[in-house]
């Protein structure tokens, strides 16, 4: 294959760097490819946590089919670290294969990084180039961007409402509103988060597993559950398979031993008003290394995390139908003035199947 | 400029009937050009009802620039007339210029012609082709296929809410939801329409103009009020220039009176709870050779004219904020089951300007 400009071999690594969307995490998805005289040598993308980034898997792809790396160009999707995590700095590992340009789409917004890398490259006299596709290199991580700069995950938060904007009738009743391929599209959407977050009601309700079971997955996100009082049963099927989170603002210390004994955590997270502090538990979840939450809860919750401040994203699929006088998406309070309206942008917008895909963004 | 093909020939055509777009009314948008050997020679479009018809405005462009049309090619978006109207039948005057071939995207739907406009071409000899740009051709008088083939016109009902499917506040705040893209591009849907109806209930609230004012437009569409009591104000703007119906359900002689000298029409058509027939309105209007009905009316109108089936799409436009607890977009009954949902079919999706326009239809 040849690779003629920047951008396509930029566009190359980010076609690679999609290849780890649902396994990379905590770390960030990079790609990267190895040009050199217009032809494609190497090319890699960041493996499961621990094992060889995405430089480094290039290079030695290179290697492999018996291509020398000098004097080649790098196109990397996010800066190269110049830190030991649990691999050596792939900067360092680009100057010794003695590559003679790395484009780099975007800065690493990892403080352990942040500019280091490139600075590193630069001073051992290899040409750097930065901000090709770069846009298209932060939305790749957006989780991952947000928990090094903000300190807490990106949360995307997911519903499915009819045209007229409900998402259940009054009985209850919500299942199938949207149809199969918004269903599979939606299990992609968890796949790539690190986390599925859900609340006591839904899992009283609904009883959901909130697992990727429509879309093929080597890595479940795990499941956490906003639960204040501990009301959760130890058969909800969210609980199935171990590993969940259990968020409370009361301590009942039988339960928490008896849910962690079943291999879940118990996280006290108490507000004033004996609820759970939503917003310290997105802290909390970046501590933990959580980049995208995937939201998937009842009109309650939606509301308390929308109101509280804590959902970056909403990601609505709009069925081609009418439902009339029946749940709204969102309990949001009654304004007074259309001024105080939450404001978004409409960031995609696509149709799956029969229904639409909205993806709108809290400005 | 040259034409290579019949969809080449046809898609210019159809842009040419575009331009008839609020001003044919009762007839058909067409568009017809002339092409003789790869080249354009004439091109013309529908005018004003009673002026000439697209193919002959086409075949005297030709003439005009000095081109003979004998054995030529006319493209027609609809299937010339072969009757007597306000003009004499096109069929004739394409034989009497002796083109060679006529492509025709669409049969007319009018019964007077109904294919016997191709009939009278093929038995004069020349060669039709039909069936080019079908689909945009039907697109293009939706409402006259509707009033041809249903009797009645083709119902629009536009929308404007957040994107939780609110249209306006409790407190009746609904100004400005939408940006104004939106409302200018509103106003394109309202100045191709025949006829922009609305209720009683939103000129008692809002007393809307309902003229095309954010565009520019040779022809403002007639005004139509649901008045079933007869309440409108002889001040309420809707009134203002005069040739407004309002459909009552109930004779008031004296203010009937009073409206019919002001130039105003009063319909009654009571239905047997005191309201006005919604169905028999439409078959009214079908009458009156109102293709399409642009609707821009409040909660509960809405909800009785899809309720009653009186709507055949819903042109929507979101804007991307939440609004919470407020105004639902149509007043429709809490279901029983999710079976019991108004389906419709996603038709077009754009976002204009900040905001998103959809248009959907019921199935």
């Amino acid at each position: 294959m040849e690779i003629h400009s920047d951008v396509q071999g930029m566009r190359l690594a980010l076609e690679l760097a999609a290849r780890g969307m649902f396994t990379t995490t905590p770390n960030p998805r990079v790609g990267c490819v190895i040009v050199k005289d217009d032809r494609l040598i190497g090319a890699g993308y960041t493996q499961p946590a621990g094992q060889a980034h995405a430089e480094v898997q290039a290079m030695n792809d290179a290697v492999a089919k018996g291509f020398d790396v000098a004097g080649a160009t790098a196109y990397v999707t996010l800066e190269p670290c110049s830190h030991f995590g649990r691999t050596p700095p792939c900067a360092d590992a680009l100057i010794r294969s003695r590559v003679a340009r790395v484009v780099v789409a975007i800065a690493d917004p990892n403080p352990l990084v942040a500019g280091q890398g490139i600075a590193k490259l630069e001073a051992a006299g290899i040409q750097v180039t930065r901000g090709v596709l770069e846009d298209e290199a932060r939305e790749m991580n957006i989780g991952f961007f947000s928990r090094m700069q903000r300190s807490r995950p990106w949360v995307r938060m997911k519903t499915a409402a009819s045209l007229d904007g409900m998402t259940a009738l009054h009985n209850g009743e919500s299942q199938w509103i949207t149809g199969d391929e918004a269903r599979a599209d939606g299990h992609r959407w968890r796949a790539r988060a690190c986390a599925v977050l859900t609340g006591i009601g839904t899992v009283i309700e609904d009883d959901p597993q909130l697992t990727v079971r429509a879309i093929d997955t080597p890595r479940q996100p795990r499941r956490i559950v906003i639960d204040s009082r501990l009301q959760i049963s130890p058969h909800a099927r969210v609980l199935e398979g171990g590993g969940t989170w259990i968020v409370a603002a009361q301590s009942q210390p039988e339960k928490e031993e008896m849910l962690h004994d079943a291999g879940h955590e118990v996280i006290l997270l108490p507000n004033a008003d004996g609820k759970v502090e939503l917003p310290a538990l997105m802290q909390e979840l970046g501590k933990r290394q959580i980049n995208e939450v995937h939201v998937e809860a009842g009109f309650k919750l939606n509301g308390s995390l929308i109101r509280e401040g804590c959902v970056d994203e909403l990601l609505v699929y709009l069925a081609p139908s009418l439902l009339g006088d029946a749940q709204r998406m969102f309990n949001l309070p009654a304004l007074e003035s259309l001024e105080q309206k939450k404001s978004l942008a409409f960031h995609d917008v696509k149709q799956i199947g029969a229904d639409l895909r909205i993806l709108a963004r809290f400005t």
